[in-house]
């Protein structure tokens, strides 16, 4: 990823740093208004970095968990040897109930936990494995880009929502790759942005990466999509997923069903795009999701830098879900490391990755990958 | 209209003070935060309340608007008698201009034009009339709440969207109006209440009138809406319109159409609630809409008090169109002052008014009105 602002070329969201043995992230909370980078040398520090959304976006949690498992080893070290195992087992349930949507959390967490108890807790063995989770979900993503591009025409107007860009992701973006690939093979599109109320993701984030990217875009309220959409001014839906059911079932931030549903009312494409590690293997329906309420300060206030304005009527309650689910039915199809996929398609390939995934989680299914 | 922290039991948003010859009206710019009565004693005034949003919904428009007219009469009177029609003419279009989607504003604006035209500018006559008009409304809307009383059952969970209570309506209110006569007749009802982004009259108006009325709400994002509706927590959806097509379309706050959408997909029956001057007789089709676009500053800033604090990325651009069209095929049903009609029986009730127009703009209809 690119940062203009501070001559960066080639940035991760999230990053392991040897010389201080702490995990680096920019903090997402005061995108657009400034780039800051924070470490985090402990634990609870990542916690706290995940709940307080510093850092946010399915990928960019995971990448951060598996780091955090890294710290989770080297603090379980520190402890005697009898209480090893236990320490180390608050600290992984620590980690894995900072958040409970992104499905990706508990996918690398898990990954680092086995491997720590595989290895007699080897710190280096740790740090491999979350190295190789983090590196493997970087080339998805590029590989998202890539493999999508038949998909992308000159002259595209798409929408997304939220953000599920570099930021979230670490590096490429799931949603916004295909994006940033048009732009390098010189094809000029137009993305309206939804502004993602309550906490205005795409206004701040999905906004400023497409700044950073020199990509035509547009910010609208939320609600403003269904217009556009009846005019004609939209002809094609691309947003991330926080998770993804094995029926082809999508979580992601709420405002998501919504837009699906306008999208199949006036006949326009409706992709959601994500890696491997955002599937759900063992949810079997929808009923097992459980939505995530946050705090109605997110709907009554909004933050720009550290100040907060009210913004309605101080003694009203607001409702805050933050994910909603979408049904396969409304899904076109799926942007994935290894091209578009139909909903047939998708779930081929999610029993092949269920097959596999005893002898190696995530392995890569990228035979298919193409260059436009 | 009830303000329970000031004492009042009994105000109109939009008034004509006589001992000042001026209209006095409450800024809605500063709901919840404040109440602040302004008073206009020019027509230029008048331009600036309504261009400014001090004073927005269509019948409160209309009322300003008609108000306004008076106002002109008395300037008109002012300047020599040959120029007086060309003076009064300009004034007519400077209020003529001031918002291009209310119906209500050019409807109740002609009414007292032709008033001045046909009585050799009486201000007395004029005001005679705009009084007549804006009594008028006010009676519409109370019917609206007392005609539709059956449709409101006790337990209902009701979204509605940006603002149709008593401040944009003078009085009582039209998607409001039902929610405090089922109040009135001891119904419990929750109303989930869109925030309406980007000026957040759902968040700031309606939950600020609906906590006066002591109507149990919670606020929430706009794209939250589906979401509620997927889980069965919403069972109806009625909201304003700001100007009705003679075949039943509607527009309506920028969101309107995405409820509409979401509404139908999830079975849930749709209403949209106005008075008889919201009706627009001449426009043949949808076509005839001109959607106004506001300035995009409304979508990259919000406001609180008097105070703005920017929650977008500064280097992007929005967009920022303030209505939508909603076709009839998405509409089940139409709260009046007549009841709750159907299409079939709206489209009867428009060819009745239009015979009578040329008699008694806006005579009343309400000869079927009914008591809970």
């Amino acid at each position: 990823m690119k940062i203009k602002s501070l001559g960066l070329d080639n940035i991760r969201s999230v990053e392991w740093k040897e010389e201080t043995e702490s995990i680096q992230l920019i903090d997402q909370r005061v995108i657009p208004f400034r780039v800051t980078f924070v470490h985090l040398p402990t634990v609870k520090d990542v916690c706290t970095a995940i709940k307080d959304m510093f850092v946010r976006g399915a990928p960019a949690i995971g990448a951060t968990a598996a780091f955090g498992m890294v710290l989770a080893v080297k603090e379980a070290n520190n402890q005697p040897r009898q209480s090893r195992k236990e320490y180390f087992d608050t600290l992984f349930s620590d980690v894995l109930s900072t958040r409970p949507t992104a499905i990706d959390l508990s996918n690398f967490a898990r990954e680092i936990y086995e491997v720590a108890l595989k290895t007699d807790f080897s710190f280096d063995e740790a740090l491999k494995s979350a190295t190789f989770l983090v590196d493997k979900m970087v080339e998805e993503c590029k590989s998202i880009g890539e493999s999508s591009c038949d998909h992308i025409k000159d002259g595209d107007s798409i929408l997304t929502h939220c953000n599920a860009g570099p930021l979230a992701t670490i590096d490429y973006g799931t949603a916004l790759a295909p994006f940033f690939k048009a732009k390098e093979d010189g094809k000029e599109i137009t993305v309206y942005v939804d502004e993602t109320r309550p906490r205005l993701q795409g206004a701040k984030i999905t906004a400023w990466e497409l700044e950073q990217a020199e990509i035509d875009h547009k910010i609208i309220p939320d609600s403003a999509a269904a217009f556009l959409m009846s005019k004609g001014k939209i002809n094609k839906v691309i947003l991330g997923a926080d998770r993804c059911l094995k029926d082809g079932t999508i979580s992601n931030k709420i405002g998501t069903l919504s837009v699906a549903v306008n999208a199949k009312y006036f006949d326009i494409p409706f992709y959601s795009s994500f890696p491997w590690s955002t599937i759900d293997l063992d949810s079997e329906s929808i009923e097992d999701f459980k939505i995530e309420y946050r705090d109605e300060k997110e709907v009554k206030y909004v933050t720009s830098f550290e100040e907060e304005m009210l913004i309605a009527n101080p003694q009203s309650n607001a409702l805050n879900p933050a994910f909603d689910i979408t049904p396969p039915e409304l899904i076109t199809g799926y942007f994935t490391p290894d091209g578009v996929l139909s909903l047939e398609k998708l779930n081929k390939k999610i029993k092949m990755i269920k097959k596999y995934k005893k002898e190696k989680l995530f392995s890569s299914f990228n035979d298919n990958n193409k260059s436009c």
